[in-house]
């Protein structure tokens, strides 16, 4: 036994290890995720929770020839430690560093690249079958989470393998949560699993002697208490009826936490030649009893002390979203019209004041992003006044209804999109800078940005009485907010500042970065005008009215993809006046994580670069 | 009974018919319906199968005060029928005519409209849910077909609605098809209900008197040989597990051409106070020997002979869609990689000659759009050159996963996009004409767009070499191509012809109609270029090189909206040098039905009026 999971050979040996090895490794990789966790933030309760299905994956199969497949992807922090990537845990989730994400760029081990919801059973299907028709030969298992299960892609995914017949191991990691607790006939329907008789009768609780054990942290000690709330596994004939009629093999359900029983029910489903589905029950946060008591406060965390859990830096102020949940639990009072629809984002969005006053009018529709937009369709044309809140880079899943069913029907459906552009840690896949360019592309649709949490408030008052659909974008973080200021908003674009030789177009929340710009464009001698945009569509051209003939420069700067961005149309709708227009926004790639400083930076996004690359251009440097 | 349809006071009159006026009233609609669609063309098999389901639930029903929500919406053609717009029929699909689909604005009995599949039960849902806050009192049927079920939204809105046990009723109407058979393990589900012990033992063959029944054509007469097909319903205690570990209640299958039986189980379901899902068994094409023997070709067809069921006119030459089918089965041979996706369009796509002789390279995934693109990136993942064919419209359903699976982790997996642009007589909710704004949102994306079948073929090839997404998109209806000429394509945009004061750009098809707008200018004295616009991602800005001083106008031309297109990107890639761009694409709102021309020519498209408008603007006059 190696006192550091650092000095291991990864995966390799894993295979010559004792029972009683593995079971004291599974204490050094959960002290190993909370003492980097509490340091680094992440995602830390899910993690948890996988510690031994992980380790019996990786016992039973052989990584990379078999292909492992993370759902989502935010629970495979075991496989990367297991995987030779323990020593680079000090970098997750910053610039350059460990992604908390799987990454084929990182590793052979990691399959296929995920970050968002319910996709591991089609891309395992899709390697399956690329198996078969070159008769190869290697398992593909697909790891997915009972919250991914309540997105209908995953459905269609099963419904395929149900008929192709082509061998794919689906294990199914079931918490009973998604980020929130799951909603949904099939989270009953898998909670009547877990209670049925069979599985009843042969639940046993087992006493784990601790204090003998070496390696163990006190963090771990303190979790273990709960550990007597392990479960046993029984195969039951009669439980997975909705899976197999789907034509799958249904096993289970297995206790998550006992690599016996684990690696027992991995090696009969290698002996099959069919599609299984393996129900496995895991507790998110498991072993860490601040984790399993929170656990939706632990799944994705800033840096906290692993003793009590408390955060250490807790945000300070207002942040968008909670300026978003504060006036829509005030604004339900007053228009009882109102409901809130989200996909398994309740207290992310902001929502949980709203849920709790108003629980008849508060819909979690779990991760089923496209149902949540027809749903609100349907509650639209029924007579409410709906908010839709998802992440932007969530959204894209409902691109096709929002233009179809709400766009079309020219529905009062008022869209908070949250996370809009840089998202910092959590990179590429859930960034949400393609929003501006989606949503600009369809008719019908209103598209607003504010500035700070005045705004935001003044933009939703606007939104629910615009009886027409909306989407208001608005970023991560915190959010200026006065409650004493008087903001409005008439759909107007809003310029602060007369144009010189330069004129500022700054949407959202870049205004701030636009205000110093034209103060360092100021410091070089170059004097530049500033409008606010507020309003992306339906474009509000008339700040150009202030424009002189001495205006050579546009400058647009936006927290949002250049390919379809707002600079892009503006540069398109002042053709032939000789006016050049020089966009500032994201370059058209998938961008890395990173908090917005640095890659604003990196990307050329901070004022000070700005400034300096409009200087060289004025300067013609470049 | 009266002897025209049109001159009935539906729905009203149906409450007062007997059951004999309504079983003659079954063979007068169809026979309206083969006599009108074989006049005007549109969607008759799906019709034919619902004429008694539609019957019964507008007589056990009270819409518009009870909701009736058609999911996809080309099946509602007795729907109109039934409430006031027989007479309109004549128009059916064409410019400013009856809808081929529900539309609120033609009839307060449309409640919802729908197009793309599978949201019928979402939007049911939530009109459900406002019904509930509102405390009123009314029903909200879904009637949603078998091919429909395979799409995972679809499972979305089941699973929310068992949850919520708020009263809807889902009528399935399961005729064993979508457009092609249906594929999948729910399919085979449905499909072992219908043949269960329970159903077939209360299976009966009626037989019905044919001579004697007045107002029956020739046409109804002869489908009525198969009448005997006909079978009868049983409540099933066992039948419908899947549906009831949902949480919704199961009653089925009934028979769908029975009046008698859907009135009892409608009756039923009215009594109940929480979810019911009703399975309906129908035949498609139903009554008609030559639609029941071909549903697929009859699905949508265009004018044909009613006695023989001929096309009167056949399509001549090639269409897109052809050379593709016949390319990629060729392609097939050369290259044991390849393998093909399409989401339940095997014929419409080209794909059934690849189907036939590469059966294990074929997948048809059902209409599952999102799995066909993660299955396609898993494939890819695999070793394998997958081409996944899907309308442009459809395709919007797979927005998230082509960014998030196929484009960030730069597979080669290449769209084949048919119906790309203006699509004719299915109208606002088919055109594809958002495809180019959409694709250039995605980093790694190239989109090629041929302007002929030559240019296609030459596309493939250069796509399946690339090691990287691509989209090919490509229009509905006939190409030019000449076997003889060799056609090549290297990633450029061509110069046809230099520039003089006007330079036109014109995207694909529209490669034609830029050409004539040259022609009219050349009449009118302006001397214009042409370029040949193939590539739209990356963006090739090579032939600006050729623009002298005299070059005052860049023209472009596309089939896709104005708002993110080619135009508006190439707008604002010219910014600052006083070239003024005018875009000639769809305007930024939902284009109705019409073919092609007359849309043109609605929409200031034709070659003529893009002619008259550019003189226009070079006058000063607009």
């Amino acid at each position: 036994m190696k006192t550091d999971i650092t000095e291991y050979n990864f995966p390799e040996d894993l295979k010559s290890m004792s029972e009683e090895e593995l079971e004291l490794l599974t204490y050094s990789i959960r002290d190993f995720l909370i003492d980097k966790v509490s340091s680094t933030g992440g995602h830390l309760a899910s993690n948890l929770g996988v510690v031994e299905l992980t380790i019996a994956l990786h016992r039973c199969f052989d990584s990379p020839r078999d292909k492992i497949i993370w759902d989502v992807g935010h629970q495979a922090y075991v496989h990367k430690i297991l995987t030779g990537r323990a020593s680079e845990f000090d970098t997750l989730r910053k610039l350059d560093g460990l992604s908390g994400f799987p990454k084929a760029k990182e590793s052979p081990h990691d399959i296929y690249d995920t970050g968002h919801s319910s996709v591991s059973i089609s891309a395992a299907a899709g390697i399956a079958a690329a198996r078969d028709i070159k008769k190869e030969k290697y398992e593909v298992i697909a790891v997915i989470g009972d919250g991914s299960l309540t997105g209908g892609m995953a459905y269609e995914g099963l419904n395929n393998i149900g008929d192709s017949k082509s061998k794919v191991i689906i294990v199914l990691n079931d918490n009973g949560m998604s980020i929130s607790p799951n909603t949904g006939g099939i989270s009953k329907y898998l909670g009547s699993l877990r209670t049925s008789k069979g599985y009843l009768g042969a639940k046993n609780f087992v006493k784990k002697t601790i204090g003998s054990i070496p390696n163990v942290g006190k963090s771990i000690a303190d979790g273990l208490a709960d550990i007597k709330n392990d479960i046993k596994y029984s195969i039951m004939d009669h439980g997975g009826v909705l899976i197999e009629e789907l034509g799958l093999t249904y096993f289970g359900p297995v206790d998550g936490h006992s690599l016996a029983d684990l690696t027992d029910i991995f090696e009969k489903a290698k002996n099959l030649n069919e599609p299984v589905l393996i129900h496995v029950i895991t507790k998110k946060g498991k072993g860490y009893r601040n984790a399993e008591k929170s656990p939706g406060k632990f799944h994705g965390i800033g840096p906290f002390d692993p003793t009590t859990g408390a955060l250490i830096s807790k945000p300070q102020g207002f942040t968008y979203s909670s300026l978003f949940g504060q006036f829509i639990a005030k604004k339900g009072e007053e228009d009882s019209k109102i409901v809130a629809i989200t996909a398994a984002m309740c207290e992310a969005t902001g929502l949980e004041h709203f849920s709790q006053k108003f629980p008849q009018r508060f819909f979690d529709v779990g991760i089923a992003e496209e149902h949540a937009v027809s749903f609100a369709a349907g509650l639209a044309k029924g007579g409410m006044k709906p908010v839709v809140c998802i992440y932007s880079s969530f959204l894209q899943r409902a691109y096709d209804q929002m233009i179809e069913d709400v766009c079309m029907q020219k529905l009062p459906v008022v869209f908070a999109i949250d996370r809009a552009g840089c998202v910092g840690a959590d990179g590429e896949t859930h960034h949400g800078m393609l929003d501006i360019s989606y949503l600009s592309t369809m008719p019908n649709m209103t598209i607003l940005t504010p500035k700070d949490g005045n705004q935001l408030e003044a933009m939703l008052d606007y939104a629910f009485n615009l009886d027409a659909p909306v989407a208001i974008r608005y970023p991560r973080g915190s959010a200026f907010y006065d409650k004493n200021i008087m903001s409005t908003y008439c759909g107007d674009n809003i310029r602060t500042h007369l144009p010189g030789r330069v004129d500022i177009w700054a949407c959202g929340k870049m205004y701030d970065c636009g205000l110093k710009v034209a103060e360092l464009l100021d410091q070089y001698g170059i004097k530049s005008g500033l409008v606010d945009v507020t309003t992306i569509k339906p474009m509000d051209l008339r700040p150009l009215e202030d424009i002189t003939a001495d205006t050579q420069y546009i400058v647009t700067i936006e927290d949002n993809s250049v390919k379809g961005g707002f600079g892009m149309q503006l540069g398109a709708a002042v053709t032939g006046t000789g006016i050049k227009v020089l966009n500032f926004a994201w370059p058209d790639e998938f961008i890395p994580q990173g908090n917005f400083d640095q890659l604003a930076d990196r990307f050329g996004l901070t004022a000070e670069k700005i400034a300096e690359r409009i200087c060289e251009i004025i300067e013609g440097k470049a």
